[in-house]
């Protein structure tokens, strides 16, 4: 079976490095993706309240763990805190929804997905809430200040419900405010990096804070062009980058393998989605290339800064990159 | 006499739209540039501990409230509060420092100069204490939470030696933060805004909290040439861009005018420096200009996101826009 290599939390935990995206899969190809990927070998499954599919990814986790080829303590179950949940009243009750549906008791990592608190939606009106607090086209703020959640949230680890703290989508300022006042400091953070987004600094900051960092949309515009966002879509593609395919040719690989060793090489941990079985074995096998330092510098050279998840593009006052 | 135009803070105060920097004026200089500037109608001068001139800035003002020509209610008093200063019990020292160097019984506003808090440095060891602690290679960071320092501030509101607070180098996401918890609200937010680097969602962001913008390096490269920084002399002077130039001969005006007028008619409040009393004179006459939107993109077409004043290029640490 294949395996991923691990980094290190600043507990000493091991911390799968390829872990498994779930984000834009839905119903069946969910629960799919989730019972292949974990009979494939992968340990980590990066879930969340939006994504809309934590019960699928649930029953895919509850299938392999009744077929009995991977244990509940060889799994990071992976969640994050949606924006109408900032509050402290509404923090326990957030996850305690996302245990539930995922059918487990604990969350191995735990993120909060934005910097950005919007108005309470109960999940008896919608769930999952989304951005748009009448379903609609209507953002409405409601700011808690970021340390009143993550007070919440340190008090789900001492009940045992999270086992580490993420943050997601944060810039380095606000990350070094939390670091002042952190009791449990986060072990990870989540953002958007790419060929087109190197990010270096966040990923320098993060790294001399002893946190850990997980890139995601490893392959930039690609995940996007689902969604039809207009910077996606006139996006050069970074698979068919003639930068990329060159690399690829010299390694026998695909231009998704070095995309993501250039990540993992970089010492950070991904979480590409996967359709379809060989990607899955594919994108995990791609530990094995190494690039030279050459390599690594031509894939960095195309950074342009560019975002593909910037929430201030469509939603009204979500401010958090400029 | 010239005068500023205004605009207007979210307690109802009028806020002169263009002041005098100080920054890089020492000894007689600021002296005289201070005591100038109030005669020429200036209302708001621009200073900060860090400048090392605080105390001739007072004496400039001084001569000038002796001479009569303009009284101290007339004219804004700015300081800024230094990174050794964040933690609550030096912050109220800090302040009655400057107010001391200045001579004057309170602020008319007073920032936060960057939101990075450094290890205390005693005024009786070095004064101002600048970024290293051994006052020459070594950053020791010593963080205090934001939201202590802003605390600590809005006593000294309380107390009467602050009219108006502020913010600068601080990005939206710290921004959002701090208007969730803050008492008494930041009234004017100060960043680094020029042609190469127009900010125009952080304008956007600021505006939409009731804050007023200052930019601050309005020439973009031209202050930072004075200290040799390499990203100031490989870039494109803006006095002698061809866009700038040839916008400045349509309307008879000099460069420095057409770009401050692009700032001003953003509604951005300006600080320029002024090495001479006609310099001094243009700067305030720049308001007279009425650029055609055509013109305005233009330049604001210039846009590259470049930062003259980015503390993570020199300071170790100091990762504050990324």
């Amino acid at each position: 079976m294949l395996s991923s290599p691990s980094l290190r939390l600043r507990d000493g935990a091991e911390f799968p490095q390829i872990g498994m995206g779930t984000w834009k899969h839905n119903g069946e190809k969910a629960i799919n993706a989730v019972y292949t990927g974990l009979q494939v070998g992968y340990r980590l499954i990066d879930g969340a309240c939006d994504y809309g599919n934590e019960k699928e990814c649930g029953e895919g986790l509850r299938r392999a763990l009744a077929d009995g080829f991977v244990r509940r303590e060889d799994v990071w179950v992976v969640s994050k805190l949606w924006n109408t949940f900032h509050h402290k009243e509404n923090v326990k009750e957030a996850v305690q929804r996302s245990l539930s549906d995922w059918g487990v008791s604990y969350f191995d990592l735990y993120y909060v997905h934005f910097p950005i608190s919007l108005k309470y939606v109960s999940p008896a009106e919608r769930y999952p809430p989304g951005w748009y607090v009448d379903g609609k086209s209507k953002v409405e703020h409601d700011p808690a200040p970021f340390r009143e959640t993550w007070e919440a949230l340190e008090e789900l680890v001492d009940l045992g419900l999270i086992k580490h703290l993420g943050v997601s989508n944060m810039c380095s300022a606000l990350l070094m405010d939390l670091m002042s006042y952190a009791r449990i400091k986060p072990s990870v953070i989540q953002i958007e990096i790419h060929p087109y987004n190197v990010q270096e600094r966040a990923v320098q900051y993060a790294h001399s804070q002893g946190l850990q960092v997980t890139a995601y949309s490893s392959f930039g515009p690609l995940g996007f062009r689902e969604l039809h966002t207009p910077k996606s879509l006139r996006t050069q593609p970074l698979f068919t980058h003639s930068t990329v395919t060159a690399i690829a040719l010299a390694h026998g690989a695909t231009p998704a393998q070095i995309i993501l060793r250039w990540a993992t090489q970089r010492g950070l941990a991904i979480i590409p989605k996967s359709d379809t079985e060989q990607q899955m074995r594919e994108n995990l096998e791609s530990a094995r290339i190494t690039l030279s330092e050459a390599e690594m510098q031509a894939i960095s050279g195309l950074n342009v800064g560019l975002r593909f998840n910037d929430p201030a593009d469509d939603f009204e006052g979500c401010h958090i990159f400029s």
